[in-house]
């Protein structure tokens, strides 16, 4: 078994990929030989957001804290801690902090295969 | 997007596979068409566990409240809220609760295809 404290995972800047007051932390992903999906958490400070994109994989979303509002093609949805959120291949998609203040945190998970 | 509150999903016992004062809850499987990985909660009441197996695909477990055993071919190591476990597969293990009287709750995701 591998045991990784989410917390002192190294956290790497979004900005370069469009979000906004973001980062990533990749817990599994393919340098721990995860085979199916890569598991990373995700901090967004207050006002901050994902980019607005899609790409032809689905995320599956956990909000572990904070107040989020999901963009998607039907407008914007809110989403809280306790909430999943399912975003199918190839829909657009973005994850704004609803806080102008307090951050919130996610667990966003890809298909392994697309972790860079 | 689809966005469930997790909390709200059906629970199952657990108890007939195998497992002690457990349940889980689908969020994400083949009923909600997820395409790679099948995400659930497990709420393992206090003096509960899963039970002690192993099979052909990973788990990434994450706590999110509650104090764990993770029993492992090399013995029982602690999780608690905040940390993840790579399961990989056909690997022997098991989720035992820490506390005799307080719950505690995981994400275990899987490999859809061997969510039933």
């Amino acid at each position: 078994m591998l045991i990784r404290t989410m917390q002192d995972v190294e956290a790497r800047d979004m900005t370069p990929a469009g979000a906004q007051k973001t980062t990533i932390r990749v817990v599994f992903g393919p340098q721990e030989n995860a085979p199916t999906f890569a598991l990373r958490q995700v901090d967004i400070q207050g006002g901050g957001s994902t980019p607005h994109h899609k790409h032809p994989y689905e995320h599956e979303v956990v909000v572990l804290a904070g107040n989020m509002k999901v963009v998607g093609p039907e407008g914007e949805k809110p989403a809280q801690a306790g909430d999943a959120v399912l975003i199918p291949p190839d829909e657009i998609h973005q994850f704004k902090n609803a806080s102008e203040t307090e951050p919130a945190k996610l667990l966003c998970l890809i298909p392994v295969e697309h972790q860079v």
